[in-house]
């Protein structure tokens, strides 16, 4: 993966870094890649340039490989992976190369804003002027209310994230933060403040996906790590439409899928990237992974079993709030980093 | 699929209608579906609303399915059933449904081929004011130039398109179009002229895949029709770094990548929709699907082959120049339309 945060680089030079350093330390740089996947939220918009499938397969030097994007909103990256592994476990191809980019920094702040909010349901969020922060905020305050969540319990969520950050030579944000700091920024939509907040950011991270028959040919099988499952699902898109502010079907139905494909239970996760876009999603998206209890998410973190020298460490990269939240590159990057983690575990 | 046009529908409605119509042929519509994948270009930018996975999810009523937006420019639609096939070849889902759909007459004419240019390379064409009929242009006039095809033969491609088209009740335009009127159209890009251009369009299509366990648990293998092949392939994206102006290696890997899984000939093809946005494009894909040798598909033409009443029709639908192309819709509606012929031919 490349630096993740406000760069000069374009698009197109930060999906090639990632992608050649991800075919480089695959051992493939040499071979014929089957099939590109690119993760990307709206390029069209963010950097005026669209029809990246081909764009990239062109400037990746995969052509004639099929090439295509795929977009699912700030998951897109993890869809490509996902979209990679059906085609490797079809047989219809034996190396794809996914990669998952967004340039963000181009426009500014404002216009930004105005292009991530189209995700949201037009009629039934944007025309009210609903922003993505703040439908969480409105989690975030049932989650505070329902389970007796204070504002020093929620901080202890950023101030993980900007340690563990601080250690990411990739991180957007690599300085540590104090509770006293997370409790006194500005508010952005209450009770949210500035480090609840994951920030806009540009980067690119890259993988290659390869058959069985493809780790045998290459010699790979000592840094190849094996897919087990994986999983998707999706919720009404407007979440006044849900039956829980505070619990995401979708990521329980994701996370049912993937687990059974691989034969696992929660239990049998050592370490996950998990989606912290908001500080109180990283809670949420823990017990909706079945790591904790509905509402008891926030005793792992106080007992520090999420830390880094934790039993289960969550977000070791400084997760979407300090590694930084390229849109279409989050998903492949949390990929990459889950991938280093197991290299050195086994 | 809907009717193709300048529609009244929203983009929403658009879907609704063509996947609600699939599902019903299919025999499906109470059956749970485990993933969606819509085809489409450019949403953010023609109607302002993006994120069209979770929100189709939603509307179409197959909350939690996994949800995937595919997007390869005007090749949206094929590229999203490639994607639906493979999850399904790997036993990754049962029953996938397939969307393809696009609204372009929400915004002005002009704007609408803003936003498509921007499938074009910035760098190499954009900014130089090339456009994709400009670049179709170069294309019509070189092959004109090297394989002696004049005006009059050109002109065979639209009028065999709207002879079709005037059949099909589904089609954007339905009426014939004469030799001369072709000829005599306003030009759009010289050589280009009005009835050798697709026009933009509303509209939706829509598939189910379902894999072999399902079409003996729905009782639908009468009506199923089996995908034996797909194939993908990409190319430089800036014409002037490709080859030859008047072949595409895209389509013939992709051809023979689907012909290879399929175990078949271009000889063992009896009809086939294919990507006619421009007159010339017809001739072009014909040779590169391996129809008729480098410069003589329109031989195949003038001889009749081509017609619905000829030995190898080639788009009976009226083609994107008559059915219409609403970008991300098309390659759907091309495959549903061969289901169409093949259950018939059965």
């Amino acid at each position: 993966m490349t630096q993740f945060g406000v760069l000069e680089e374009s698009i197109v030079e930060l999906a090639q870094s990632a992608a050649f350093e991800a075919m480089n330390d695959a051992l493939v740089l040499e071979s014929p890649i089957d099939h590109l996947f690119v993760g990307t939220q709206n390029p069209d918009e963010f950097v005026g340039q669209g029809h990246l499938s081909t764009l990239l397969s062109d400037h990746l030097g995969v052509v004639p490989a099929g090439a295509t994007r795929i977009e699912t909103g700030p998951s897109s990256g993890s869809s490509a992976f996902e979209s990679g592994v059906s085609m490797v476990a079809a047989g219809m191809a034996d190396l794809v190369l996914v990669v998952g980019v967004e340039k963000m920094s181009q426009v500014d702040r404002n216009t930004a804003s105005k292009i991530l909010a189209k995700m949201l349901s037009y009629e039934n969020e944007i025309r009210y002027g609903a922003t993505p922060s703040a439908l969480a905020a409105l989690i975030a305050r049932r989650y505070m209310h329902d389970y007796d969540l204070t504002r020093d319990d929620l901080s202890l969520i950023p101030v993980k994230a900007h340690r563990n950050g601080a250690k990411n030579p990739l991180a957007h944000f690599q300085k540590e933060v104090s509770i006293e700091q997370v409790n006194n920024a500005r508010i952005v939509a209450d009770p949210l403040r500035l480090y609840d907040c994951c920030a806009t950011s540009d980067g690119a991270a890259a993988l290659v996906i390869a058959s069985d028959k493809a780790v045998r040919n290459h010699g790979i099988s000592d840094i190849a790590v094996r897919v087990l499952g994986v999983g998707h699902g999706t919720d009404y898109l407007s979440i006044q439409h849900r039956p829980s502010l505070t619990s995401m079907n979708a990521t329980k139905v994701a996370a049912k899928k993937a687990y059974t494909m691989a034969g696992i239970t929660p239990a049998d996760v050592d370490v996950s990237e998990i989606h912290d876009a908001f500080s109180i999603l990283e809670l949420v998206n823990m017990e909706d992974l079945g790591f904790a209890e509905k509402g008891s998410a926030i005793k792992m973190v106080k007992e520090g079993i999420t830390e880094v020298s934790g039993n289960q460490p969550v977000n070791p990269s400084g997760g979407l709030k300090a590694r930084g939240h390229p849109t279409g590159g989050t998903g492949v990057a949390q990929i990459r980093d889950i991938v280093q983690q197991l290299r050195k575990g086994s």
